[in-house]
C-alpha cells in the first residue's frame, strides 16, 4: 500500500509516498517539495503545481492519496491562496482516480506522535523513527507531507480493521 | 472582444459572456451558473467545475477571462472552499491560454454603477441597462458575473487607452 500525503502550498508545495509493508512496517519511497516563484502568475503557479503533481502521480502510482486540511485562524490571504493550491491538487487527484482522504493537522500529529500538541520537531523525529531515516526529512513542507502520508496509511489500517 | 467574466464557488460558480463591439456597445452572449451537489465529494465537485468550464471556454472562445478576487472578513472555512473552486478555475483559464484579470467586488461596484458600496439591486439593474436585457439576469452568481466581464471590458479599454 503506497500513499502519497501532500501538504499544500504555493510558494512551496510537500509531498511524500510512503510504503506500508506486509508487516506494518514503513518505509519512504521519496519526498520533495514542488517550488513556485512569487514574481509569476497565480493562473501559472497554479498550472505547474497541478502538472507537476500530475507527473509524480504517473512515475510513483500511489494507491491512496492524503492531503492536509488547511487551519487559518488569522491570516484569510493566506488561507484563499493556499486553498487554491489544494483546488488544484485535489483536481489532479481525482482525476487520478485515487481514493483521496483530508486530514486536520491535529489529527495527523496525534496520529504520528499521540499527541495533537506536538511541534515540529518531535513531529519530525518521529516521521525519522517511523520511516528509519538517517536524518530527519527537509525541509520542513516535505516532512509535513511524509506525517500525512503515515497518518493515511494508519488510519486506512484502523478502518480496515473496523470493517472486519 | 469576448470576455467571459466568473464569479468563483463551490455550489454556485456564476458565469457570463459579455460581448464589446467596435462602437463600443456591449452585448450579452450567454450566462448561466455551474452546480454542484453538497453530498457530493469535494474532489468530484472540483473536478466538475473544472471539467464543464473547459467545455464553455472551448464552446464560447472568449478572448479574455476575469474572475472576481475573494473577500472574506469572517469565514475562513467558506473562504477557504471557494477558494478551491477559484484555484481549478483558473487552471482551467491558463491551459485555455487566456488572459486573466483579477477584480476586487468593490473595483467591479465602482466599474459598474461609479459605487463601490453599491447593492446588490443596484449591480443588477445597471448590468440589466448596459446589456439592455428586458429583466434582470438571475441567479445572484450569475449576474455578478456579467458585471465582472462588463468591468473587465471596461478595465481592459482603459488600460489600451492609457498605453496609446
Amino acid at each position: 500500500m503506497l500513499s502519497l500525503g501532500i501538504d499544500p502550498g504555493t510558494a512551496s508545495l510537500g509531498y511524500g509516498l510512503v510504503r506500508e509493508h506486509d508487516d506494518g512496517s514503513l518505509t519512504c519511497v521519496h519526498y520533495d517539495v514542488i517550488r513556485t516563484r512569487a514574481d509569476t502568475p497565480m493562473p501559472q503557479r497554479l498550472k505547474q503545481i497541478h502538472d507537476e503533481l500530475v507527473v509524480i502521480v504517473e512515475r510513483y502510482q500511489p494507491d491512496r492519496a492524503a492531503v492536509e486540511e488547511l487551519f487559518f485562524a488569522r491570516n484569510v490571504t493566506t488561507a484563499i491562496t493556499v486553498a487554491q493550491a489544494r483546488g488544484v491538487v485535489l483536481l489532479a487527484l481525482q482525476n487520478a482516480g485515487l481514493p483521496i482522504a483530508e486530514y486536520k493537522p491535529n489529527a495527523i500529529k496525534q496520529s504520528i506522535t499521540g499527541y495533537g500538541g506536538a511541534d515540529k520537531t518531535q513531529m519530525q523525529e518521529m516521521v525519522r523513527l517511523l520511516l528509519t531515516l538517517d536524518n530527519r526529512p527537509r525541509p520542513d513542507d516535505a516532512a509535513d507531507a511524509l506525517a500525512v502520508a503515515i497518518a493515511d496509511l494508519q488510519h486506512y489500517r484502523l478502518a480496515s480493521f473496523n470493517t472486519v
